[in-house]
């Protein structure tokens, strides 16, 4: 069977094409392949750039692309190119998987309806930035596609295995029932991928892993039996862990004094604290972690801050997932961050053997070389309780199978 | 040397009267002696009640107490009733010491003069149930007092010595810089006490020790070499552990969603989460812990969810201190929750025997009558790496030296 996974944004659309058994199980990966990857850019510019990737050939088209129905158009005319194209034709693709963000009340995955949209119109005041772009785009993409299904598996979903003592805010209790505020988690796709393939490193399904997803955004995950126990973010994805520009956990009783001071309207404030927040903030300089570390090698005192905050915070919450646990079996890093940047995984691990966590900075620092193709490499002492691993994230494989197993049990 | 220290309510005031040399070290708190405690209660009604107890002596008045210069000018009067009273004259009391909460860019001890007032002016908006009535009343006490020195001991102070990586928000500079945001702290008197005291008690100074002050409102700091390195408060004390009646650490990206459906406006918004969230508002029943566990026993599911989630916090906040520290000496309980509620000490210390801490439930279970009368006794394994104590806390004793050290350095 074969599915498009997409990663949406207001002005592209990126996506993999994946075969995959009709029939596999959630958690068996073994069997997808990736066909084909491409991307298109600048979505309703004069000029929208259309890429794509089959084995060995690529191309490249400079057109037109008004709205996302057309982008999924040219992807599928690209995927069906007569010579090297890596389908006969646009029917054979079963569905369009989505990473969604928040559907509130609905978590969990599910083929795109009326009620979804509805749902997910409902958290717009609360994922502003992520939500009203994918409720466009999909809109687009019934009108044009009527006979695709489209699947939103939603970036809650893994998270609600996570107790309720965990799971929710101390506020009035109608805001939670009614109004669906809770710590709902995100990166959900990711940390799943990292439970399933941690498992499968270790042996044993019944590990208690720590899964650290580090990148443009970043949140750690506790995990106990490949289901999420605890998570960082919370009702929305700016909670947490501070992000490339974005606060992370943030004192909502200290706005008032901001408004106070700078003018500013709440939307205002907080727009400004979710684009010029984070590293960027901190460093004031720029939100990429390389350049804030080469910066900081320079001597400039705000970008070193700005690495120390993000270690400490990536500690703080590390410790929570600790004991959360009752200790850790793993603890495994992903993402742009925490697969290639040894500084940051060395601040997070140093100095905790009393706790178990017996860091080999050596081979923590000669990752790369020794993780070969995979990528996949273990950095912990030999006598350390807790392993410590890289482990590349595959968030599209996960929506994949998904969106086979809701196409399926529809 | 006679100090008064007093403990401020928008509409009481409530103090003890220390007898203390004038030249001890601020961490020797052993020549303290406490002559006197009372407290005058709805000030501004019709009818004041102004108690107090010397020794064996008690002492009841009722009368119109219009404000807070009367009601101290009727505590010296009953200090210094002819019989009974502890001192012979008003005049021998050197300064009143009040614990007072948010100075902003100004944290320490300090003489209230007019900067020091408008140091708190500017953080109204911060900790706007705090801040307004200790101005208003330092402000009346100026003027009727003029020559009786009052201290502002800031409850921030003790935190000073928390590394800028642990108290900086991934903010934009310009509001940390101007505005002061940053994690200041609170508690600060009761947690440097039991940085002292745990010293003491374990016999050595550079002791990991983490204090966790429940009660009423509730933080946890991490105490290194006696000095805090991390704690759970932040620009206000709204933020950390859930308490009573306010909601701990929230998410802010929430608020427009809970504006746009309640019709609040931010400020009622945020005063709801700071009266009706907490255990209150999780219990949907009472803000008082005893309450809500006789309910819990009586299978009300709210109210064991309430205890429930305030002991995940807990853990998920004491887990934070663990890693800041390395592992811990010794974990301390403290305050009304913390010194009698056996219950969430053991919620919050089970489990956890993989990072050194091993509980006896039993002593825990009968730590009242173990403790005798000074209330301290630990409740730890034999094996346990990690001490577990109940220290009662004294922010008072601690209030008076920094007050008498005030005025002496003037």
């Amino acid at each position: 069977m074969l599915v498009l996974v997409a990663n949406l944004g207001s002005t592209s659309f990126k996506y993999r094409l994946f075969e995959m058994a009709e029939d596999g199980a959630l958690d068996d990966l073994s069997d997808a392949t990736c066909l084909a990857r491409g991307a298109v850019e600048r979505i309703g510019d004069a000029e929208s750039k259309c890429t794509v990737q089959i084995g060995d050939w690529s191309d490249e088209l400079t057109m037109a692309v008004p709205d996302h129905g057309v982008a999924v158009e040219t992807c599928l005319t690209q995927l069906t190119h007569e010579q090297h194209g890596a389908i006969e034709d646009a029917s054979q693709v079963a569905a369009i998987g989505f990473k969604a963000v928040h559907g509130g009340r609905i978590s969990g995955v599910f083929v795109v309806d009326d009620e979804v949209l509805e749902a997910m119109a409902e958290m717009n005041a609360a994922a502003p930035a992520h939500n009203p772009p994918y409720i466009a785009a999909m809109k687009t993409l019934r009108a044009r596609f009527p006979d695709l299904p489209l699947v939103a598996a939603f970036e809650t979903d893994f998270h609600q295995t996570i107790p309720a003592a965990r799971k929710e805010y101390a506020i009035p209790r109608q805001w939670s029932d009614e109004f669906h505020i809770r710590k709902w988690g995100f990166h959900g796709a990711s940390h799943r991928y990292i439970a399933f393939r941690s498992a499968e490193i270790l042996g044993r399904n019944d590990a208690r892993v720590i899964s650290c997803h580090l990148g443009g955004s970043s949140s750690i995950t506790a995990i106990r039996d490949r289901q999420s126990v605890q998570t960082t973010m919370g009702m929305t994805p700016q909670t947490g862990l501070p992000q490339n520009n974005r606060v992370g956990d943030f004192d909502p009783f200290a706005l008032p004094l901001i408004i106070e001071r700078t003018g500013l309207s709440l939307d205002e404030t907080l727009k400004t604290l979710a684009s010029q927040g984070g590293l960027l903030g901190l460093s004031g300089r720029s939100g990429d972690i390389r350049d804030i570390e080469q910066a900081a090698d320079e001597g400039d005192a705000q970008s070193q801050l700005a690495l120390d905050v993000f270690i400490e915070e990536l500690r703080r919450h590390l410790g929570g997932m600790l004991v959360a646990l009752g200790g850790a079996d793993a603890i495994v890093f992903t993402g742009g961050i925490g697969e290639n940047d040894q500084r940051i995984r060395q601040g997070v691990c140093q100095g905790l053997e009393e706790l178990g966590i017996r860091i080999d900075s050596d081979a923590n620092e000669t990752l790369r070389q020794q993780a070969g193709e995979s990528g996949e490499a273990s950095f912990h002492a030999d006598d350390s309780k807790t392993q410590l691993w890289v482990i590349p994230t595959n968030e599209e494989v996960i929506v994949a199978r998904q969106t086979i197993h809701a196409i399926k049990s529809r």
